[in-house]
């Protein structure tokens, strides 16, 4: 089969031998895959990881134990855990310390005609949902995490990033009722997406100049713009006592006043992937769109390319076609 | 009266004119103050404070209306709010922007023979709680912010710092049954005085060998190191989706792996001053025990000596008696 290789000095679309499903796992042939700003740091050397890319897809189930997964329509949980460690007994394991990654550590990804994942990790994606969308299930997931940290009901809450994840976030915290939603972005036509959806928008000089006001600092801070800089303006955007849900993982060590967060009593929660099956139910429900974020769909033949084309400046979501 | 007076260069004991109690205010009579690490950085610049240090008291209400509390032993809560703002209007008047905090910002401190506050800062002391343990009260309030911020019944929680504060709070927090508490310093005679009530102690090197692997890692960390390495250790020794409660204010940017944070999820929680009842009640109750932290008492005239003393490395808590 093929699928995107990279191989700790760059990435190619090579031909690899088609994947065992071992006990308990399905063999799944891919039939869409998305790109997220996680492959292009890692075709970039991050997580050091060798294999096939790719952690976003929605395929149909070809092969595996018990059959009565086989044709299915599946989306699938990336995270692998050992199964036998203290972390994975207590349900803890997405953060198994031996725990594999789809596409990122240790475990080949969905950049390819077929991947593996075990039963464990796989969601049946309903009938009515399309593709396009049911693609879009991995990173809606992780925005759904969110609300199982931070109760935002009837809270001020500003969403830091108007790319991919800052968009689908935004729409997914709308569901949770808060008092007023922000999205701070500084692209106009992607800040418009958000505003076709009925969210408020503010460019980002904007906002730091606003926040600079006490009153109108705010009590929850989602900071999802991918870069260093980001949690700088968090800490600025966020009331004491408010909290930062920090998103964006960025190599190096940010600017954090540490000595701010103490006097302030804000709290800081690192979020990182979260529950299927909630992000199902609202993209089934039409409560969270996704379509529009689309920016071009490549065929598999075209991965490097889509690569290239998913790492430019305001691209959204590419998607590979298998 | 005389006050232990901060002029920006250094620190000396000066005549001042007697404090005026405003309207709604009380003077005090101190009897008893304690030396802060606060007040030490805070002689070295920090804050740019100008005035009278000295936060920490107990001491007997001279003047003021309503004249029910003259004659009263009381302590006091250190923050005063502007009470017009946003923040007041909402109960966070410890985190009012205009705030003046006794002795830290904008208000003359405790370390004088008197002061004054808003009556609705005062707690009246207990008739059998003696001076020495009343001058306690606020940094045990400080320790039991930590557990209106998070629930520890039930969890591992490690303590890291065995100066004045990492003892108190240990002290404080095995009254919320952990299933496990565990002080960490490096000083073994202070971690003999927690062991002597009680606690499991452990030296930072072993310590740090310990949390390296992961099922030794705690659900939650308390930082009172004082340091800027301290949250480097409390990071390794966190668990996945644990808590770190961040005690120590810190000047500069102290190495904070913010990519860790977003993968382990884990909380990080600022925790600065607290509430006074708990921890007037567990002072009473002597659920929390404070006098063996006693180092040594000067007279206000030492008040320059004393100050000297609560600096040297190993020094626990510095009283000064008016």
């Amino acid at each position: 089969m093929k699928g995107l290789y990279y191989n700790g000095a760059g990435i190619a679309l090579k031909d690899l031998p088609l994947p065992v499903a071992g006990a308990g796992e399905a063999r799944i042939k891919v039939a869409l895959a998305g790109v997220c700003r996680t492959d292009i740091e890692i075709a970039a050397g991050y997580m050091r990881f060798r294999g096939v890319l790719g952690h976003e897809f929605v395929g149909v189930v070809e092969a595996g134990e018990p059959a009565g997964w086989v044709g299915k329509r599946v989306v699938g949980e990336i995270n692998l855990g050992c199964g036998r460690c203290a972390y994975c007994a207590a349900g803890l394991g997405r953060h198994c310390p031996e725990r594999r990654v789809l596409g990122i550590a240790g475990k080949d990804g969905a950049l390819a005609e077929y991947l593996t994942l075990p039963i464990a990790n796989l969601h049946a994606v309903p009938e009515k949902m399309t593709n396009e969308t049911a693609v879009f299930v991995e990173p809606t997931a992780a925005c759904f995490e969110i609300l199982e940290q931070v109760r935002l009901a009837g809270k001020t809450v500003a969403v830091l990033g108007d790319g991919k994840l800052g968009l689908i976030a935004a729409r997914v915290l709308t569901t949770a009722a808060p008092a007023r939603l922000v999205l701070v972005g500084k692209h106009p036509e992607k800040l418009a997406l958000a505003r076709a959806s009925g969210i408020e928008t503010v460019m980002v000089e904007d906002f730091r100049a606003r926040v600079a006001r006490p009153e109108e600092k705010f009590e929850a801070v989602v900071e999802a713009t991918g870069r260093a800089e980001g949690f700088k303006l968090a800490q600025a955007a966020v009331r004491p006592r408010g909290v930062i849900v920090q998103k964006s993982t960025v190599a190096g060590s940010p600017e954090v006043d540490l000595a701010r967060v103490v006097i302030d009593e804000v709290t800081v929660i690192g979020s990182r992937c979260g529950p299927f099956p909630p992000a199902i139910c609202a993209l089934a429900a039409g409560e969270v769109k996704v379509e529009d974020l689309i920016y071009r769909s490549y065929p598999l033949d075209q991965a490097v390319e889509a690569l290239s084309a998913a790492a430019r400046p305001g691209a959204l979501k590419v998607l590979i076609k298998m």
